[in-house]
C-alpha cells in the first residue's frame, strides 16, 4: 500500500502531498484552489475543533455566526485591511443565472446585477464590527467574547492541500473590550490557548512571539503568533492573535460610554487557527511509512487485527478480542476491530501504518496459545509481545507515552535544528541547510526586507522568552537588544 | 422587559419576529438577506447539531467537507436541478478588486474576470457527485455515507429570520449505494432520524410522508419530509430526505462494477435540515411571555435567582445555593446561578422567562427560614414551593416532565387543529381558520395547482401512515385512494 511513498530526505514536498492523498485526508477538487476534506481527514479536524472549542468556552467565549458576504463598502472602511485583502478575493456581482438565449446551458443574467458587489469573506472583522456597533453602547455591554467556526476564501494563486487553499475552514474570535489593557490581555490569553492546544493535543512544540510590523495582520496594531518547525527545518505559522487597537471601532464608529461617563471607541482583538494546522500535524510527525498521529487527535487510536486462515480460527480469536474491545471502549479508547475478510492481515498492517493509527494489536493462534498479544507502536515502529491479561492497562499507558514521545521528539528536533548565528556568512550558509536561526536584528524593516530578498528567510517572530542580550545585527552590524527567529517558512 | 411583546392572537408574525430579536436569537445583518445568529441562538443550534451529528454517526455516517463554489458547468449538468437553483444564486464572476482609478475606494478589477463563473453552493449534489466519480469504481466502494455541515446561499427575495434567509446553515447528507433498494432504505432511515430528532429533542410532533411530484426537490425521484404544525395552524417543513435515483450518477458519469461484474450507475440519496428548524422551535412552543425551550435544547436548563437586599443576605443565600449548583452540575444539568448585583430579581425573572429557561429557582431569606425554594416552570408558568433538601432530584424529574409536556401539548394542539374535510365548501371555510386538512385528492398536478391558486393551501405530504380509504377528491370529485395533508405553509 505504502509502496512508492517518496522519502522525506529525497522530496519532502512530494512526500507531504502523497501522505495527504494516500492517507485519505484530502484531495484537490475540480473547483480551482478548493479542496475536498475527506472523512478521515475531517475526523481529525473535528477532534481539533472540539478540543479548541472546549478551551474557548473555558475561557469565557461563546460561538455565533455572521454573514458569508462582505459588502465592498465595508472592506473599504479600514484602509490597511482593504489593502491586505482586496487583491485576492472572490467577488459576487450577480444574483441569477438564466437560460442561454443563444444556445445551450446557463448564462449570467445581466438584469440581476447587484448594486453593490459582495466579497466572500476572507476574514470577518468588517462584518462583525459593523454588527457590534448595534451591540455596544455602554461599558456594561463589554467585553464581548465571540468566536465563529466557518469557511473563508482568499484567492491564492498557488495552492497546496491544507497549507494554502482558496477556501479553508477556520475559527475566528472577535472580542471587544472597554480598555486597551483588557484587549492586550485577551490577545495574549488566546495565543496561550493556541500554544497549549498545539503542544498538548498536536504534540507540536511552538515558539510564541510577536510579528514584526511588516508581517502583521492587515489592520492590527500587534500580531502575536505561534511558530512550529517542520521536519524539513522550515517554519509553519500555526495560529495568530491580533491586538487591533481601536482601528475597527473607529472605522465602524463603535463607541461606548465608559465608567467615567465619557464616549470612547471600543478596543478589539481577533484570533484564528485554520485547517492549515492539519498540514502542520502531517509535516511535524509523519515518516516515510506514512502518517503519524498523536493519540489525542487520532480518529482511531487502537486497531486490532486478527491473523487467521480459517473462519474457525477467526471465531476463536474474536472470542478473546471482543472483551478487550469492550474494555478499551469503556476506558474511553477509540478502538477498531478489523475482522473484515476481504483483505489479508499484512495489507491491513500497512494500511493502518499509512493512516497513522498510534497502536496496533495483532493476534494469531500462536499468540492465543501463549496468552500474549503483539503490540505495535506507530511512532517508533517497535513491537512487543505482552500478556493478554494486562493489555488494556498497557495500551492506556502506551497511548500517553506515544503522545509524550511525539512531543519530545519534535522538541528535540527543533532544538537540534535551531542555531545561534552571529555572522552574515554563517547565516547564509545555515539558511541553506534549514532550521531556525537565532540572530540579532537591528529592528528596521529595511534590513528585514534585504535579508528576505537575499535568503528567502523571514523573521518568524520576536520570541516572548528571549533573553535581553545586547548584540550587533547579523546583517547591518547595528545595535540590537535581542535575538529574533529567522527561517524559511510555509 | 417583555413589555410590549405582541400577542400571538393579534399578530403572530410580529410576535415571532420580536421573540427572535428580544430573546437574542438572531438579527438581520446589513448584508441583504443574511442574518447574524447571536450567541444565545447559536448555542441552541449547537445543541441541535450535536444531537443530530451523534444520530448520523450512530447510523454509520461520517462527516467531510466539499467546496463552497459550484462551477456553472456543474449546475448545468442535471437539467431539473439547474432549473430549480439557477434563478436564485450568488454568482462569483471576478477574483480581485483594485483601487478605483477615478477616485476613492475599490472597484472590481476587469482584468480578473473568471473564465467560468462560480455559484455559491445552494446545495452540493453537483460538486459532491463530481467528487464521487473518483471514489467509486466497484461495489466494494459502496455505500458511501457522507454528511457535511456548512453554509449555503439561495437568493431569496423576501427573507425572515431563520425561516427564509439568503444564507443559512445546514447539514446535507449525500450517500451513494449499489442498489435502488439500499438507497430507498437510506432515504427512509434518514427521514426517521429527522422525525426522531424533532420529536425527542425539539418536542415537536411531525407527520412523515411523501411530497407530491410538484413539491419534489429539483433532481429527485422522490422527496420524503417531516411536517410540523405551528401555533397559527400553518405547516412548517422541518426536514427532507430525497431518493435521487441514478440522476446525478448519470449527469456526472459515476459508474461502478457490480457484483455481477457489470457496469452500473450508482444510486443516490441526499437529506438535509437547516437553521429553519430554529424557526420551528420558536413558533411551536413559545407564548406571549417569550421563548419556551424544551429542556434538551436549552442552553441554560435551570437558572437560580437569589432574592435579597443586602450583601450579607446574598452571602447566606449563596451558602445554600452553591451545593445545589454543584449537585445539579454533577447530575448533568446546565445550571446558572445569577447572583449579579446590577439587576433586581424581578428584572431577572422576566429576562429568563423571555429567554425560555425551562426551570427557575428563586430563593430569599424567608424561603431559607422555611427550608424551601420556589420552583417555577416556564412551560406552564406554574410555581411551587419545594423542600431545599430534595430540590435536585425534583428538578431532574421536572426537566423530563417539561420536555414531555411540551411534546404532548404540541401534539394535542395539532390534533385539535387537524380536520377531516370532504366538501370543497368546508375546505375553503376551514383553510381560512387554519390548521391541517385531511382530504381526498385525485392525484393530479392540475387539481393540486388549482387548490393552491384558490386557497394558498399546498399538499404538505402524502402521509406514510394514512389508511387506505376510497373516497372522492375534495376538489374534482374524482376517485381517490387516500387522504393527504393540506395546509398553508411557511
Amino acid at each position: 500500500m505504502a509502496k512508492g511513498l517518496p522519502k522525506r530526505t529525497e522530496n519532502y514536498s512530494e512526500w507531504y502531498n502523497e501522505i495527504v492523498k494516500r492517507a485519505d485526508l484530502a484531495e484537490n477538487s475540480s473547483v480551482r484552489g478548493c479542496m475536498v476534506i475527506k472523512p478521515y481527514g475531517f475526523a481529525i479536524w473535528e477532534k481539533m475543533q472540539r478540543a479548541l472549542d472546549d478551551m474557548f468556552k473555558e475561557t469565557g467565549h461563546v460561538n455565533a455566526y455572521f454573514p458569508l458576504f462582505v459588502p465592498k463598502s465595508f472592506l473599504e472602511k479600514e484602509e490597511e485591511h482593504a489593502e491586505g485583502f482586496a487583491k485576492e478575493c472572490a467577488v459576487v456581482t450577480h444574483y441569477r443565472l438564466k437560460a442561454n438565449p443563444d444556445g445551450k446551458g446557463l448564462v449570467v443574467d445581466p438584469n440581476a446585477k447587484l448594486e453593490e458587489e459582495l466579497i466572500v469573506r476572507p476574514t470577518s472583522e468588517t462584518v462583525i464590527w459593523n454588527t457590534y456597533k448595534g451591540w455596544i453602547q455602554s461599558w456594561r455591554d463589554l467585553p464581548i467574547l465571540v468566536n465563529q467556526w466557518c469557511n473563508v476564501v482568499r484567492w491564492e494563486m498557488r495552492t497546496r492541500l491544507f497549507l494554502r487553499t482558496a477556501e479553508f475552514l477556520w475559527q475566528e474570535g472577535h472580542t471587544a473590550h472597554a480598555t486597551r489593557e483588557e484587549a492586550v490581555e485577551e490577545t495574549e490569553r488566546m495565543l496561550g490557548v493556541y500554544a497549549r492546544f498545539a503542544e498538548e493535543w498536536m504534540a507540536l512544540p511552538v515558539i510564541q512571539g510577536t510579528k514584526t510590523a511588516s508581517e502583521r495582520f492587515a489592520g492590527a496594531e500587534d500580531t502575536l503568533c505561534i511558530e512550529a518547525m517542520m521536519q524539513d527545518g522550515k517554519a509553519l505559522q500555526s495560529g495568530t492573535s491580533h491586538f487591533l487597537g481601536q482601528n475597527f471601532a473607529k472605522s465602524f464608529d463603535v463607541k461606548f460610554v465608559n465608567k467615567e461617563n465619557q464616549l470612547e471607541y471600543a478596543w478589539a482583538t481577533s484570533w484564528g487557527v485554520s485547517t492549515r494546522m492539519m498540514g502542520a500535524l502531517v509535516m511535524a510527525h509523519s515518516d516515510d511509512h506514512g502518517l503519524v498521529l498523536p493519540p489525542k487527535l487520532a480518529p482511531i487510536q487502537v486497531v486490532i487485527v486478527p491473523i487467521y486462515k480459517t473462519p474457525e480460527e477467526l471465531a476463536v480469536i474474536s472470542e478473546t478480542v471482543d472483551p478487550i474491545v469492550k474494555e478499551l471502549k469503556a476506558a474511553g479508547v477509540i478502538v477498531k476491530y478489523d475482522d473484515a475478510d476481504n483483505q489479508r492481515s499484512g495489507w491491513k498492517f500497512a494500511e493502518y501504518e499509512l493512516r497513522g493509527v498510534p497502536v496496533r494489536l495483532g493476534l494469531g493462534s500462536r499468540d492465543l496459545e501463549n496468552g500474549t498479544i503483539e503490540v505495535a507502536r506507530r511512532d517508533n515502529l517497535t513491537k512487543e509481545s505482552v500478556a493478554i491479561e494486562g493489555v488494556v492497562e498497557h495500551v492506556k499507558v502506551l497511548l500517553d507515552e506515544i503522545q509524550a514521545n511525539l512531543f519530545d521528539r519534535a522538541l528535540k528536533f527543533r532544538e537540534e535544528n535551531t542555531h545561534i548565528i552571529d555572522t552574515w556568512e554563517d547565516f547564509k550558509t545555515q539558511i541553506e541547510r534549514g532550521g531556525f536561526i537565532m540572530s540579532h536584528w537591528d529592528g528596521t524593516a529595511e534590513t528585514e526586507e534585504k535579508i528576505k530578498e537575499e535568503t528567502k528567510a523571514t523573521i518568524r517572530c520576536i520570541p516572548f522568552n528571549s533573553i535581553t542580550e545586547m548584540g550587533k545585527c547579523v546583517y547591518s552590524g547595528k545595535d540590537s537588544a535581542r535575538r529574533v527567529v529567522f527561517a524559511r517558512a510555509y
